[in-house]
């Protein structure tokens, strides 16, 4: 079923992929949500590059927002993108039901492409791979834009590549993934080799650390922090022009930031840099979550600051 | 800070304790609130003397709620008490300032009590125990009604003895505790020893079915499901007057039921029988949960039946 036009829609022209940052969510130093700097940080990420944002993922600290303030975040910045560039909207959440209701109003807000886990709550609530069949399907049939289907470790649900490839074969608008564990490669591998008529992309995640791997393994996309989408894109450019020791090559040079990223500063750093660079008005993160130490927060400074990406001088463009 | 006074809030004479049973959620058999049933539900827990009651916790299936949905049972049950007996509603979320939105809210509308868990989120966001302190401190300054610290294995952060003597000594309207880990009686003993003067009760959870040891350690109250408040509020009178033999006797009567509710049915098990006693219209549970098997839920009501608690008859009166 459909929800009626879509406003703002930006249709991509062809399958979703390339570089799908996640953009933060911007709070005050109090804990607020503070949409101007949300809006001027999609601006940038469309400025450098980005083939489509991400909203409401984990890395935009989904987890500690309100519903009414999801809707708020999300009606923003598909208000502000205005069809620049592809919105992705996460819309999951444990139950069906509020799943499919999330998935609807994004899809009549002006989302491309939905992002949704498997259902999860807690250290010891999950469903089983025939329940999380059923919910993807029923949130599909709910809507008629693509779903990305999210393997996130974070969801404690693991699923199994049958179980992704089931999805792909028969569920109509389950068509792209975005697997973040350890084994993305390998499991992108048996992805397409069991589905690849029924897919338009497999994508990686985690920062895109593992970008080169999951490259020789045919991902299309990489969902980064919204650190260095202009870098990540040429990197995504040129190994689609077969110069993969060009694209190699720039990765490497960039991998120590992606790394500090994964390892140390988790969903703050782009918030940092983007602070650092003048996009937004703080860098605070949602408590209870805690900020890094300074220690770690000026190092990853001084690195950033050393390689000189365009989060930091975006703003005295 | 305190948010006006309140609406239909039963103000118990001395601090909350006895049987304090967790109201299911009830749904129509596709998932959608019945506010009819829920409202009937509760004139049962009312007529079978239930001490207090308690909305929106796990058993409630809280975690596949929307937002707006928690709103409307909370109203729904509130409005409907009227004063008839304290209602407890659990508030909890990964967000500090969401939880205190929340919390005032729920004062608002008239609770007696908020229960809280500690922060937590999927396989792997938990806070540190200084961060779920400080959680705890801010919720608490945000209204002036006692808040129940809720020790569960589920949320996947295992509160120290420690941590929750340090909350009732230093957050002033943190005085009460449901502890439902394995080790509750032994908890609530370190507990009691090293923060008694600043606790009002320590109570249990996990269907009663540790209840007798609990009682030996002082527990004050108990939170059940909402199958026999009943019998669990006679086990506590007559182990308040001393009479611990009777209480055990009839503690171990109904203990098969507690222990197929425990092991086999979880929340299910009053929903279906307030169901076969013709209290709510459907024993559902929400997607993507699942229904246990035909087969233990008729040996459930086997049993039952063979029990006869007032849940099967209060609905012929």
């Amino acid at each position: 079923m459909t929800t009626g036009p879509a406003r703002h829609r930006a249709e991509p022209a062809q399958p979703l992929g390339g570089v799908i940052p996640v953009a933060p969510t911007a709070f005050t130093d109090d804990g607020a949500l503070d949409l101007a700097s949300q809006r001027r940080m999609t601006d940038f990420l469309v400025d450098a590059g980005s083939d489509a944002i991400c909203i409401l993922a984990n890395w935009s600290e989904q987890f500690a927002l309100a519903d009414a303030e999801r809707d708020a975040v999300m009606d923003a910045v598909l208000g502000h993108a205005t069809g620049r560039v592809p919105i992705v909207v996460t819309t999951s959440h444990f139950a069906t039901r509020v799943a499919a209701e999330r998935a609807r109003r994004a899809q009549q807000a002006g989302a491309a492409a939905l992002m949704i886990m498997a259902p999860y709550h807690g250290a010891t609530i999950r469903a089983s791979e025939d329940a999380t069949f059923a919910f993807f399907a029923e949130v599909g049939a709910a809507v008629d834009i693509p779903i990305v289907v999210q393997d996130a470790p974070m969801s404690g649900m693991v699923m199994s590549a049958g179980l992704l490839i089931r999805m792909a074969r028969d569920i109509p608008n389950v068509r792209l993934f975005k697997l973040e564990n350890a084994d993305a490669a390998d499991k992108t591998r048996a992805l397409l080799a069991g589905a690849s008529d029924h897919i338009d992309g497999a994508w990686d995640g985690e920062e895109s650390i593992t970008l080169i791997a999951d490259l020789e393994a045919r991902v299309t996309g990489t969902m980064p922090g919204a650190v260095i989408p202009e870098i990540l894109g040429e990197v995504m450019r040129r190994w689609a022009t077969d110069d993969r020791d060009g694209a190699t090559t720039l990765f490497e040079r960039w991998l120590p930031l992606l790394n500090w990223e994964n390892k140390h500063m988790g969903l703050q750093a782009a918030k940092v840099l983007m602070h650092e660079g003048g996009i937004i008005a703080s860098e605070a993160v949602r408590a209870p979550l805690a900020a890094v130490s300074r220690d770690l927060r000026d190092g990853y400074v001084r690195l950033a600051r050393r390689l000189d990406p365009l989060i930091l001088r975006w703003s005295r463009g």
